[in-house]
């Protein structure tokens, strides 16, 4: 008998036929013994409505007021898989955040949990209840309720599974596990059995679309045992844990991002001071930088690439064109870019794994504007239309179709 | 400058065209210099769609995990409505029941109000915040939400009201006020200026549909000022106050209630305790019995003929069937029955109400099956199908057109 956390997207409880197949799953794991928690998210596209209701009223809501408005989506899908057990013989209460004990900052919209006090639910179970929890939401200090934002369920799940110490959390999706590479796109893309949380990490971060980072972070910090699985097909999945020994292979997986910008600075007056003058004034204005490159160019100056996400690209052209130090430079926002990467912790030992992306992608005849590595991954950033081709022709040098 | 509250039902915020009307009610009495609370129901149909959803699933749902769905349908509207007002450069914040202090009793479905912790009510208020409140909903001793049952929006309001001792309570609806019967089947009802707690009281619970009986016993009990209103017209109301002097007026109102069975037992033995014995029975299963008519039979044996709610009329019959101190009575119920009453403080003094009310259902050839009466009312029970017909005639004898 284990103590199991499991998770389930907005889509795997989308209408009242898959309401009952996750109750189905989740009352097969209490039957056979095990206490059960459950984390779902809000119904199919509830969320959504929700936004589009208040657009319609208000198009710059005020954010506490979003958070109030988007919580009662958890609150319809947790009372319904409550009742969905009961109707199978199951013990079933549900809960909402600030009823499991969910307290966060007071960071409206993207909110971070500061502790999770688990009376209840411990009491819960102690009484032999399946205990349903609303993802995605907490409460603040001030008794007003929060969210987590984009992915936060799986963080709510991770959370309650370090809290409780339970012996795994399962998130469920409508894959069956973390893959090479997207199925969809690209052939001979493999299932993984394992991963380790540093792995997933980088595969999270960089476009995997199957776990959200912040929960892959908690996990590892809490050594909190994930299995990602499927909510449809009854096989196992992928485990992410830390990992001694593993199968061996080189790579992980290979991913593609498209929310990328490349923002250039060219003919920079090369002073003292200037890269921090320009990233001082972005992070001003919460602008997350990931790649920088910084090079020669002609008389005396110097020019200065970055990447930022989509969004962000335009907006920190527009805010540098204003910098005093860079009068005379040439700012250039370009949004038609991609980022490809092969993740795995196996590279570390492997000097040739940047050689042998760079000569998969140099076979196919792509250009490579930019370049990072870390220990366990290496990126690049490449023409958006490039980005598939780029996948698949990198995905075949590492791992062989069978 | 006065604290006033104000509650709008589903339908007065259905859509965003209705919430933002509802936004400019309340913001032009917040702007008028004073603070306001404001109640709000769910949305239009959400709480049966909820019901709906509900029902699919697991047609006995637990009450619990029913009113834990049903509060999502408040949490919508208020945080809805808080984002009009944020629109309209009104502060406003929305609260849930728990978050509003609303402490109530256990029982899920039909909770009551065991009272008002106003401490963040009176903070918000404090801070000029138009403060909107879920109506319908409360927390119970477990941290449990739990919902007040139908019309739980009105008794929420006038508890507010209550608890920072408000000057005036408006109920806003779609009529304009409380008429002295239902406009769009009388011809000459006419809207009251002003009535008593007692007299709207029997009028609520007569089956005038404006106000919700709990309401007005709570609006008596803590001297609260109600007004009902209308939100689709600016126009005056109906203030319900302890009124000393009022608009002279033999009767306040003519009602129809449809909701009656009748049940007779005809050929009693006449021991003593049998009333004793089948009523007992009956309130132990929890049925309300309205009007009691007991008279002599044949051959030494009592009839006994009492009103129930339409619903309890089968189950009450059934019921008296298994009671063996009934053997040998007939037991039957009529549930093709309905209840015309008049209301009015002024017919204390005036001994001619009753036969008034009695000759003009004469003189309508409307047969009158049971009486009752109290100090401000007159109820007689007669064939539903002539329902209507006696309402315009009472009416008529009452209240000529102008």
């Amino acid at each position: 008998m284990a103590l199991i956390v499991q998770k389930f997207g907005g889509s795997s409880v989308a209408d009242a036929k898959r309401v009952m197949n996750v109750a189905n799953i989740v009352s097969n794991t209490y039957k056979a013994g095990n206490d059960v928690v459950v984390v779902v998210s809000a119904q199919g596209d509830t969320t959504d409505d929700l936004i589009e209701k208040a657009k319609e009223i208000n198009p710059s809501a005020p954010k506490r007021e979003m958070d109030q408005l988007l919580a009662a989506g958890e609150e319809i899908s947790i009372a319904l898989l409550a009742m969905a057990l009961e109707s199978l013989g199951c013990p079933a209460i549900s809960l909402l955040g600030w009823q499991a004990g969910f307290n966060t900052n007071s960071v409206y919209g993207s909110a971070r949990i500061k502790n999770i006090k688990p009376n209840r639910l411990q009491a819960e179970l102690a009484k032999r209840n399946i205990v349903i929890v609303a993802g995605f939401q907490g409460v603040n200090r001030y008794d007003d309720i929060t969210t987590l934002g984009r992915g936060g369920s799986d963080t709510s799940a991770v959370a309650i599974a370090a809290a409780l110490h339970a012996d795994k959390c399962q998130i469920f999706t409508d894959v069956e596990g973390v893959y090479t590479a997207d199925p969809r796109k690209v052939e001979g893309a493999k299932k993984l059995k394992e991963i380790t949380y540093d792995e997933m990490l980088e595969l999270a971060t960089l476009g995997a679309q199957v776990l959200n980072n912040r929960s892959v972070e908690m996990a590892k910090k809490y050594s909190v045992e994930l299995e990602v699985l499927s909510s449809l097909n009854p096989v196992p999945g992928t485990i992410v844990k830390e990992v001694t020994k593993m199968e061996k292979m080189l790579i992980r997986g290979v991913t593609k991002d498209t929310d990328v910008a490349l923002v250039s600075i060219l003919g920079v007056n090369d002073n003292p001071g200037v890269a921090f003058k320009i990233f001082d004034k972005l992070s001003a204005k919460n602008i997350n930088v990931d790649i920088i490159l910084q090079s020669f160019g002609r008389n005396n100056t110097k020019d200065v690439v970055f990447s930022v996400s989509r969004e962000n690209g335009p907006v920190a052209a527009e805010l540098l064109k204003d910098l005093s130090v860079l009068e005379g430079a040439k700012i250039h926002c370009d949004t038609n870019v991609a980022k490809v990467s092969v993740v795995g912790a196996g590279m570390e030992s492997h000097p040739g794994t940047a050689t042998k992306m760079f000569e998969a992608l140099y076979d196919t005849g792509i250009n490579i504007k930019m370049i990072s590595t870390s220990e366990i991954k290496i990126s690049v950033i490449i023409a958006a239309d490039e980005a598939d081709r780029a996948v698949s022709a990198v995905h075949k040098a590492f791992i062989p179709n069978d």
